[in-house]
């Protein structure tokens, strides 16, 4: 790509050297890894180099930079389907391989797949994880414009072609059924689905996929989206021997940080060398009430800054994938697509990629059954799954301890819920939840939204 | 087991030699074998004896004999846990071994990898495909009854205990989650979920079970429910080098007969020597419109007895498992347990185990996703997929062809609903759809109804 020796000269923020781990003396959230024996059988030998791609090969589907031109050309001639912006992100996750070996937007038998076995079979026989269904949506004026057209050229908000789709098949987007499958539900109020396919057309197009250039989102951003090429040259230049991914979607607090730089310490006790954190925001769409991906990337940059997390061993980079918020079915997606950055370990919480029930009042899914599923999960057998335990601040020790749900009235929770309101409400978390500098940019945060009459003015 | 030697007494349907296929002058609907090359390459070599079970082993789970007094001390002394009609069914599809290797009711790895993933992985990472939940739901009562034990006693109706569930595991029954991975719906009036998981306790329980006695209905018909051992020791007997599996839960009309025999002709041709024909109604549950089995096997019986159908290379047997309607998903199940029962060529034909969407005014399921889910589904690939395009009669032609799309003006197809509606009118259908003997089974079956008061009488 020829974006590529500008892509690695973005460097992980920097930061101050690394200082000592935040007091524990007070009440804060955290989490440690556990590391069940399961995923030591799984994890097989220690040895030298990245995890290989799903498929033996990295997908890279950008058009190289002579033939752009060229292409641009065909794609002037082709029928058109305009792409929404959530469209555009899965195009970019394509383009970029986080889907290998997926070539482009799914055609029926991968979409079946996805559906029914969260895995597709390659030619062969071998399996590769695949959970979520990346696929395109037009509606029958759509269909009926491109006609017995085998390519079609996928266009922009601004109108111009980014991409050609070659081979097509169009074919019934089920949707209740997708939705079912997906989400284990169909109650209204799930955020992805109404956003990306209540309102989609009734069919699907899928196809081989030519992007005409790398993908840009020109909000200053750009140069933290690593691509999964961009993100394996840059821990082999580290030489990295283990690269430990954490996804987020949330601000990092102390207790986020102790379980990474605790996973660190025991992969250096396994014998590793030098583990690599990964630590991963998503960047794609998320729901009204998520953190922004800029403001959450300005409290990362305090977090690096304030030296809780140590810059010579970590990574930061963006995911670009969109939030479907489906639990279970989304976690492996969100594994899957880092063994293609070239991560071996993933450390899994509490409720994966869950949330609340739309409907009901409880959580959508069984807060254990994300990392079980996921450490059951077809194709991700070469993955070191890391499940870890919540803990939290042990008023009896005074310090953070495992969780103990014999003597729950010990300890101390902060939740999202409740981090939300402080910071809604400018108070100060107790000392050591989060680093002064990130606690800092959620309070701008929920100021700028009280500012822009978004948010009521707190009591 | 004990009845071994009086079950495999059980003949299937005397009948008078093989006639000549029925007469194709008058329109009737039909359907005939389509073998393409997906399911030849994934067929393999022709090799003589019977596929192996899933697992390797086909599990047998009654207790033998002379243990039987032993165990029913035991099970007396145990909590225990009242099992529904549905509940017994599936006890006998477990004791027999259809689902092997599953030795019980499922526990949450098992139940959930079934949800995910259609499949489940074994200790030595081979996979098995398994689609539905076996699972036995308790309330909470039932829960606190039991308590801390490791065991639990099965009881039937009549309070009398029928197994011995141990080293039992119990977890939340997600219902909503598992109706929409399931089904790919939730709308109300799917019938399985009303009769068997609306009201049904909010926990299951899962463990290794052990059956005190070989499950008997005593409804006459036990004759014709042959184990998957027993199918395999006939199947044996016979020489069969090829085994062809129909699955069925509707009357056999010609177009049926001539899909089957056609199957064994072309498999003559393909070079094996003695296939046979596994016809395999499902005799557990059914929804309240079809057809019951006893009317079924009557009719199925005269099918044989003209001649439609050579009991030299027939085997007729019922498979004891309930419907749960749930297309795509279902007919995997269908398929896996005839593996087990010695079959390596399984048919499918439009809209497998499907059904209409009980809200909405369509299909659940897309005709055509039954086939090709079953022919890309994990654990499945031993098995040759045979899927047959349906034919109708050709009016243009004066004879039986497959249907043509670009001129369905000139084809006659008889639906499910015609066939019903005929014969609860009293009407014959044209000549050659339904040998006469099996046509009046039906006529009297809707003629009982109407007499039970259970049917309008026909305009």
């Amino acid at each position: 790509m020829a974006s590529m020796s500008a892509v690695l000269s973005k460097s992980p923020f920097l930061s101050q050297p690394l200082s000592k781990s935040p007091s524990s003396d007070l009440p804060f959230s955290a989490a440690t890894v556990s590391f069940p024996s399961k995923s030591h059988r799984r994890g097989g030998v220690i040895r030298a180099g990245l995890i290989s791609p799903d498929g033996g090969k990295l997908v890279e589907l950008v058009v190289s930079e002579p033939r752009r031109r060229e292409k641009k050309h065909e794609a002037a001639e082709l029928p058109r389907v305009e792409l929404t912006s959530i469209d555009v992100q899965w195009m970019h996750v394509l383009s970029e391989g986080w889907a290998s070996p997926l070539g482009g937007f799914m055609r029926e038998s991968e979409f079946l797949q996805t559906l029914h076995f969260n895995s597709l079979r390659l030619d062969d026989g071998s399996v590769v994880n695949m959970s979520v269904p990346i696929v395109l949506a037009i509606d029958d004026e759509q269909k009926a414009s491109i006609g017995e057209s085998k390519r079609v050229a996928l266009v922009g908000s601004d109108g111009n072609p980014v991409a050609i789709l070659s081979d097509i098949e169009i074919y019934k987007h089920p949707k209740e059924e997708r939705i079912a499958r997906t989400w284990g539900t169909t109650a209204p109020g799930l955020p992805y689905v109404e956003e990306a396919i209540t309102n989609a057309g009734n069919w699907l197009i899928g196809g081989d996929l030519e992007v005409l250039e790398p993908v840009k989102y020109n909000d200053g951003l750009d140069r933290f989206r690593l691509s999964p090429a961009e993100l394996r040259k840059e821990l082999e230049k580290r030489g990295a021997d283990a690269v430990f991914a954490f996804q987020l979607r949330n601000p990092v607090h102390n207790g986020h940080a102790l379980l990474m730089t605790d996973t660190r310490r025991r992969l250096l006790e396994m014998g590793y060398k030098n583990p690599i954190l990964l630590l991963h925001p998503l960047g794609g769409y998320t729901k009204a009430d998520d953190v922004p991906l800029s403001w959450r990337m300005k409290q990362h940059e305090k977090v690096l800054e304030d030296g809780v997390l140590d810059p010579e061993t970590t990574v930061v980079s963006i995911f670009p994938s969109p939030m479907h918020y489906a639990g279970p079915t989304e976690v492996q997606w969100h594994a899957k697509a880092r063994i293609n950055a070239g991560a071996n370990f993933y450390i899994v919480g509490r409720d994966p990629a869950g949330m609340g029930h739309p409907v009901e009042k409880r959580d959508l899914y069984d807060a254990d059954h994300g990392k079980k599923v996921l450490s059951m999960a077809p194709g991700l057998e070469r993955l070191n799954i890391l499940p870890f335990r919540v803990a939290a601040y042990d008023k009896t020790q005074g310090k953070m301890a495992f969780f103990d749900p014999s003597r729950p009235q010990d300890f101390l929770f902060i939740s999202g819920t409740k981090m939300r309101t402080l910071a809604k409400n400018k108070e100060n978390p107790p000392d050591g939840f989060m680093c002064p500098g990130g606690w800092q940019v959620l309070v701008d945060y929920y100021d700028s939204l009280t500012q822009a009459g978004k948010l009521p003015v707190p009591a």
